[in-house]
């Protein structure tokens, strides 16, 4: 099974792939999608999609996993997130059913043990988890990719969430 | 010159295509594009991608008109406005690099002359712009036409508004 993390934003979306082998998980890839703010936004939307699909496309994951967004510093950040956000979310719904989503702290708590872990504890464990020499660069990247452990462990207990 | 006019939302997003020839605007279609909120997020959102596809294919717009979001109850709330309209306007940069974007006072300003004008005034004003026997219906739809008008005025004053 092949399972997709995104770490959505409009400046820069982090994505991380990860297989799983009886539950046990390796990872594949991972990296970054990037628009410039002196970019339109309609042409940064338009590259979020297209980069979006040539991701499924390339990858053909099975589950698709987004970090939560919850915060936003202010109504127009929220809607300009929301909207990179909504746009990779109609892409992958093309593509599969199968799309969840967890909050930052079920990531912490699944990935490192406790919902208030940092970002450095998290990488570790991510690190650790996927036994890689060293943990996922970009942030962005590093953080997807702990998304995308955390539905592997979900489905371990049972608490899988679709998105709503 | 086909005009497309979109009042962004989740739940209900209007839209309104009017022409002009030699600046003289014509009415010729407006509705809505409904989802359902019993329906999970990635479904709606592929809906409204879908929706909007079909409106330009069907009309073949040369412009497209968004009205601004400005306001929304909480970031939450913004978050999934911001998606929906996110999705409608990478779908539109994929037809079209003329997108342009008003504010609502914008609106009422290029309607009615003023940018405190009420619902009723705009809606009045344009019934009497598009010499139709009725306002357009419902609510959202007529806002749309109201921005694909306010495109109309702003090309005749030189005033268009890329969306940034």
């Amino acid at each position: 099974m092949r399972i997709l993390g995104i770490d959505p934003g409009l400046a820069t979306m982090g994505w991380g792939l990860i297989r799983t082998d009886r539950n046990d998980p390796r990872f594949v890839s991972c990296g970054i999608i990037e628009t410039l703010p002196e970019t339109p936004l309609p042409q940064r939307l338009l590259q979020i999609d297209q980069a979006v699909q040539a991701l499924l496309e390339t990858y053909q994951p099975d589950a698709i996993v987004f970090e939560q967004l919850f915060f936003a510093k202010n109504v127009t950040t929220a809607f300009t997130v929301g909207a990179a956000r909504g746009v990779a979310v109609a892409r992958c719904a093309r593509h599969t059913e199968n799309l969840y989503e967890y909050t930052p702290m079920q990531i912490k708590q699944a990935v490192v043990g406790y919902g208030s872990a940092d970002k450095q504890q998290v990488q570790q464990m991510v690190r650790l988890i996927l036994k890689l020499p060293e943990h996922p660069r970009p942030d962005d990247a590093a953080d997807a990719v702990a998304a995308a452990l955390t539905h592997c462990q979900a489905g371990r207990f049972g608490s899988l969430h679709l998105m709503k």
